[in-house]
């Protein structure tokens, strides 16, 4: 359709235009997407945590309705920017560039951007985003990456969550490590548990390492 | 936006079509949704393999790719057609229509209709459905209900799933509860886990009864 095809053009050239303005703050910018429910919160909370004293950490949310991501970021002092979508399935580039004008980015290292939980419409919008996270959680079963290829095809890292509950759910790591690998080619992947903190610090030595590199 | 407006009425008078021809063909028929990976596959299996010797049960499945879920029901031996939706987050009354005319109806008693994963896209798609079912899986956190009202408020019935997993994911049974019932009012809700049966006699009871008063 002409409509979507403008649409999309128009998303990319703001995507672009938020890629240039994060590349002149030195800002690593991490676009994390996800089913409804996969830990997109926790891990963010957690990361951010983690990364204390190592790198200053803002997040734009984004949800349909209610403030409660924001809210359970808020109260771990972390700076973050609700973005309200109403009936709107992702996050777009404009959404994006308003919801981080309000944050004192100059003070910031890394920008997260918690995007609506789902698997489908994210994937069509660049948001100028460095890195774009996907999250499987065990519990969802290990064939998400063959029912979702666009999402998780465009990922640049993959990360399995809730591994503390992966044996109570009887999840198979050997065949979802396979699925990912068959569709998310050009991911990194990681396994963790945010809850136990099980796997957290691989993942956050990758970004720094990767903030190290935006900011040459 | 007019031409979303149009799909959508066109979409509303396609699926008062499939109510009227499901209506004579005296069918119950569902229309599940969730997120993904909340266990519908397995939900569906269990219930119809449940119903056995009750109802007559067929399903039309929706995915954006792959034909796992409808391999895996063909597996045990339920009447089902694949609809590939690419990258459409959503079934449509159409696709339904095209895809239930491939089912010996007459030989059936219900149609579920197990919809893309997604909490978002199918709230606005009627598809002719009696009974709109939510799953949330216990996995998934408290709050669902609260982020994707839409979807929540639309469900003529909310099944709690997984419910083998809730002690280990520290699920918060009462609060679930209470969000469901403040955004799924009008929604029956069933608490279960298709894997270990468990609450499952209750709800097929209920669409043996349902099923009773659709044929009447």
């Amino acid at each position: 359709m002409s409509l979507n095809r403008s649409l999309l053009e128009k998303n990319d050239r703001l995507a672009e235009r938020n890629r240039g303005f994060f590349r002149a703050k030195k800002l690593l910018v991490l676009n994390v997407v996800s089913a409804p429910g996969s830990g997109k919160t926790t891990f963010i909370r957690e990361t951010t945590v983690r990364l204390s004293g190592k790198l200053r950490v803002g997040v734009v949310v984004g949800d349909l309705a209610t403030d409660n991501d924001a809210a359970q970021l808020r109260a771990a002092g972390i700076p973050v920017v609700q973005i309200t979508t109403g009936t709107v399935c992702h996050l777009d580039a404009e959404m994006v560039s308003k919801a981080a004008a309000q944050l004192d980015l100059d003070k910031l290292d890394v920008l997260v951007i918690e995007n609506v939980g789902n698997l489908v419409c994210p994937a069509d919008y660049d948001l100028g985003e460095d890195l774009r996270v996907v999250l499987l959680s065990v519990t969802e079963g290990e064939d998400k990456p063959l029912k979702y290829p666009p999402m998780f095809h465009s990922a640049n890292v993959a990360v399995v969550t809730k591994s503390d509950l992966a044996q109570a759910a009887g999840f198979n790591r050997k065949q979802a490590l396979t699925n990912l690998k068959r569709i998310s080619h050009h991911a990194e992947v990681f396994e963790l548990s945010a809850k136990t903190g099980d796997g957290m610090k691989a993942w956050t030595d990758y970004l720094v390492k990767r903030r190290t590199e935006t900011a040459e």
